[in-house]
């Protein structure tokens, strides 16, 4: 486990760090609230978790790669959690099939909060002993810890998003959070900001905290392009819906419009139309504030890869390349509407100049999730983190309105099937020129 | 709604009926010790419902077909619980797809007791001023309430059966209730009991409860047959296991066959060998008590129709036809092991002479539930609750050890698809003479 | 295999029995005119066969069942025909996958022929030489070759459902033969013939050949009931869809709606209505004989279970027992429009009285396929002709059009399951008194 | 249609270009020889075609693109062969579903043949008259004309990979071919040759015909790498299998793993072990000439791009990327085996130096079938022809035993899922350095 993944570049002390564990493990609980302990049992489809699966599975992470290796005399909290809450660990043994997460109503939520006390108070004892290891050794302990805390921050967004999915299937149409005030804003024309070609340097910088798939740092050549100064808005994406968007094949990749039949896709997944679409309904949205009319200057979300695509193509425009977004990104400071926020639905664009790169939405590139030149997978468990991955998947860059600003950073690479819609994911055009 | 079905033959006075209603519907309630709140959210498959689903959906059949048309001044508890808690009623509306109620999580437990004590309330209410309505009118209300109970029975067996079949999935085998004492007993030997041929009188007496499936009453010409002492027991069952009963083809039905082969067959459904199967591995059983060692003299359940009707042949016998049954069943005493002696395992016969007819596990028959001749469905939303089902299924007799004992009557008719075995069903040889 | 299934309870003469083999074998060719060899490869579902490998099947039967067991020094014609065209038989060993047989592009259809030329001249020869046998076992012989016939035509005409199936995909609308005239008639009114009640005898006489499934002949009671004098017609049929009866879910049995739905029915298999069903576009029906209009007054044909059953329902009527059906056609002459006239679209009543018991459209009981009482399966591959089937399947009565008349007697069974709608199928309305 | 796909770069004079018409529509005919009627009409997947399909959709190409739209006073030769023989151009109207081309049994081999001729003269005729068309109009026809070619290439291709599959289901294992010397051969050794980093141009060059895919033209950065000097083969395969290969998901892909143990995938496509896999029986192979032994030093065959990737990383090695692939096959001239040699099996290596870049096996790339940079696709129908593909699928490089010599081309593109085997797929391997 010695790659760049484990070793976590910055050198954090070890009592600081504890202080990181506390608070991100506390996050996840923070998550939570709103929700019944009933809420958190269910799973609506094998591509999303219940919220209780994932506040256990992020804890068997830190006892099966932390505590069961590391701690001295430490011993299992229980003997079936390792086959329950192992999620695709093919290396550490047989497990609890995925589809099926939703059927364990045992342990229930507070044995499940019981655990993850036991653990983390284990993995802080860990900590104050960090001195009497081998250096070497403490190296790579706080290096499977960062993974944990990042791997933690993960879960947290997919917490948010897979109980959106779960509650959207009720027709009480349950909020988990008391409505917000959703900012009214102008709206902001779209224009394109372009960039020369020429060799750029794409990947981690090794300077904190990155996962194996974005080393290793490499040279690419680029085009000259054009970029879009924001994202695509739900009133832009009305248009595309009453333009015959979704009916037009000649607009959609092939796979894609075999999705959009099959599913009889009309609009973004949550989007209803009032009277089930009769004439001059209006367009409602279901979030985690309930249901309510969409925001037309905000930033279009629940899109698949499908959809972004045929969009672009619609506006005579393209998605982006990985590359091309990493290279704008680079040149713009990590801020935006992020889970900490707590404004779990995308916000329209207040200002000029490029917007909105970090946060709000995930936005679909038409990058596959393919190695880097040089990338080989960490040898052990962890190595099964992203490598086996990379296949029939799409990249997603700059986060969302869900994802913890913590884990962000210009290289990181997000990825999901270009059919999923589940996910906060939107769109930003780009031109060649 | 004016049918047999109805109409509650039995002359209740109401306040006696009062207090059945409330002693039946708190028995609902009764049911669910053992369980947390969480265990109670999930669906295992379509087949099956959540326990908090059955609660509400009992609730609802008598705000939707008692208190909406007759309580006065009535208002419905909650706009959209007709839309979340119809089973299959098309005449009263839309409704959520049934293989998704394990989604909603809202209503949370606490409200669907709340719905049902106001529900309880007010039809307690009406019952009290139930000599204010017309003779003719307040007969159709306690029938219907009638009707009502008989339902809440259907689903309180169906609550036991469905939270084993979801509690099945858990590989930490939750006992749902304390293990009990099982009666250990000697083998009765199995042996057949004989009747004339001759024309016989099937169907509902008329005196007490009857569902509409069960008239006419009418005439049945049987052949001369004979019928075993007992159900067959685990014990024997393990012998056709052993004589390679879930591998030869030639005993099977081809449908069967094809469900056999498919899904894997070894074993009656919740039987696990210890070790996978390795030569000499003691057979396991999961029950309400968790999982334990099979009793050898107990009667065998959660069998289909298939494996029955291949044991039969196995056997050089075959499974009587429902009449044949009932007629038998006819000349004996309602009594047995029933929902409330709280044995939830079928036990082992203890007596001679003809056993178990009634209670520990449903027996198949090898008649198709089918209309008697004369049969007409009851107009209106009632009249989708048994006659659209008369295709496919097979007719089942007797009750098991998780029915109420006062659902039983002899000509009751339970019905299942041949391949389904998560109900407690099991089987009687019956022969030709 | 000594059972009545297969002892002929005719005494035929060994060379009257030969000219009978040589014709109906060569009855099954004369059925391909009007198919090129291309057409005869194909299979359009798992249900249906393709004309090849039918031709080939009934030719396997007899080698496999008559000259292998008992031809002195037959050597088989090819040792993979045996896994090629055994049909359902798991006592004679592996098989070619049902659902495949359409990839059976060898043995090519001359190959078959071939095939068919030298099985026939060994099974000619074993009759000549019949008297060399023991008298017991030439008994056998023959009552093997007699199933074989009857084999034979059920096959005649499964080829012709078949072909008309897979023809039926195609844009072309392919004749298999010329146009033939069809009778334009009166439309005869609907009336009913009523019969007492009491204990009538069922199953097959004994004499003439029958399969096992109709034994052992029993007696039944029969309550009161009416009979319908003619099948419902095409012009029937249409009141039924204009007045909604494929969108009224309560004249539906449960499974049938859910059948409706998911395969969309809107008419009868084969009917399409010109302009894809703008309003008063004439209704078509596709046939062996092209695509042309539906005949108004001739009995409405390729229908479900499902389908008949909810028409009976929506006429406020019902559809008969088998044994309604058996006991009024025993008082009926056996004459119609069979295969042989080839005539093979059902033709309207031309007379008065009960018309049309027989030929035309195979007429669908509402009794399950089961056992009768005291039936017991023959031993033996030859065993698994009927026995198997007897769940989830309806008894259908009559034969149709493309049925060989020599095939049919009153108590003859056919059976299909309730959603299958390829076969030449229709109803007759009976009704309680 | 005026992109760099439809232009003919080669100023081909039209008598000349008839010629090469006539040839290259003749070989698609010699391509049949060894078939029946019988073997062309069927389909054995959704994703395969059937032989007399493909005969006829290459005919519908030239008479839809070309000859409607240029051909004076042409008319259409069927009004239905437009629905029944497009493929996937959603521009040129509804048609025929793609799983049900195996159930056209018409048109009949012989009427899809008078097709073709009647198709052939018809543009020979206009291929004559050229000189009277406006001198840009011609050499758009000459354009189409060409991409009608390269078309029909792909589809010479597609019949020989389609029948094999076809024909694989049969027990008979019949022959297309008699059989063919194998050339025995030593074993080259493994070797790998290295290249240095640096910035390379990829793409058509524009010289002679390309598709639209392989434009634009561009530049881009390749890190240092080396790559093997020939495929692997069925030799080293077998050491994969016998390593384990197929049963350790650490090597896998996580999708691939999925497929693996779904399709039960034991060993490439067509092989089969005698004796069912029982120790020490031999390989197999089915091909086009029967089935036979499995020749150790020819290339590996009938492999998914998941197999190819487990190999790599069970090898320690990785799969070229197409620019990688690209740049080195620039440096070698375009020969090898091919279908024109009429062995259609992989031929061992024979000689030292990189060897087999070209034919024999299609070699899978780790780069997703992606859009060049500044790629736009063409407008109309013929734009449908390859951008809509641009997801899921992986680039394979190089042609193989059965592609058509004149298609190949360094910068040729050819695409498949990564699941898909039935193609001629193997694999060369890369290194980084």
């Amino acid at each position: 486990m010695e790659n760049s993944m484990i070793e976590s570049k910055a050198a954090d002390k070890s009592t600081c760090f504890k202080d990181r564990y506390i608070e991100r493990r506390q996050q996840s609980l923070r998550l939570t609230q709103g929700l019944d302990a009933e809420d958190m049992v269910v799973q609506s489809m094998p591509d999303a978790s219940p919220t209780k699966w994932h506040l256990a599975h992020t804890t068997w992470f830190f006892e099966q790669f932390v505590l069961l290796p590391y701690a001295p005399n430490y011993r299992v909290f229980h003997p079936t959690f390792n086959y329950l809450f192992n999620s695709y660990y093919n290396n550490v043994g047989e497990r609890h099939a995925r589809p099926l997460r939703g059927l364990l109503t045992r342990p229930t939520l507070s044995q499940v909060q019981e655990y993850r006390q036991t653990i983390d108070e284990a993995v802080c004892n860990l900590l104050d002993k960090l001195n009497e290891f081998d250096p070497d050794q403490a190296k790579v302990i706080t290096g499977t810890l960062e993974v944990g805390l990042h791997h933690e921050m993960q879960h947290q967004e997919l917490m948010l998003t897979d109980i959106l999915h779960a509650l959207s299937f009720n027709k009480l149409y349950p909020p988990m959070r008391p409505v917000i005030e959703t900012a009214t804003s102008q709206a902001i024309p779209l224009s394109f900001e372009s960039f020369d070609e020429g060799l750029y340097t794409i990947g981690a910088t090794g300077k904190g905290f990155s996962f194996d798939c974005e080393y290793p740092r490499h040279q690419s050549y680029l085009p000259a392009f054009a970029i879009a100064n924001r994202p695509i808005t739900n009133g832009e994406w009305l248009e595309f819906i009453k333009d015959g968007g979704y009916h037009t094949s000649t607009l959609w990749l092939s796979d894609g419009w075999d999705q959009c039949q099959q599913q009889q896709w009309q609009a973004p997944l949550y989007w209803e139309q009032e009277d089930g679409g009769k004439e001059g309904g209006q367009w409602l949205q279901f979030s985690h504030y309930g249901r309510h009319a969409i925001v037309l200057n905000a930033p279009v979300c629940h899109i698949s890869y499908y959809e972004a695509d045929a969009y672009a193509t619609w506006a005579d425009a393209r998605l982006p390349t990985e590359q091309e977004w990493e290279m704008v990104a680079t040149r713009h400071p990590i801020k935006g509407n992020f889970q900490e926020k707590e404004q779990w639905l995308p916000q329209a664009a207040q200002l000029s100049g490029m917007q909105q790169l970090y946060g709000d939405v995930w936005e679909w590139t038409r990058s596959a999730y393919s190695p880097y030149p040089g990338y080989r997978a960490p040898a052990g468990a962890i190595g099964e983190y992203n490598g086996k991955f990379m296949s029939n998947q799409f990249v997603l860059r700059g986060g969302s309105c869900v994802t913890p600003i913590e884990q962000l950073r210009p290289s990181y690479r997000n990825f999901f099937y270009p059919h999923q819609r589940w996910q906060f994911t939107g769109l930003r055009l780009a031109k060649d020129i």
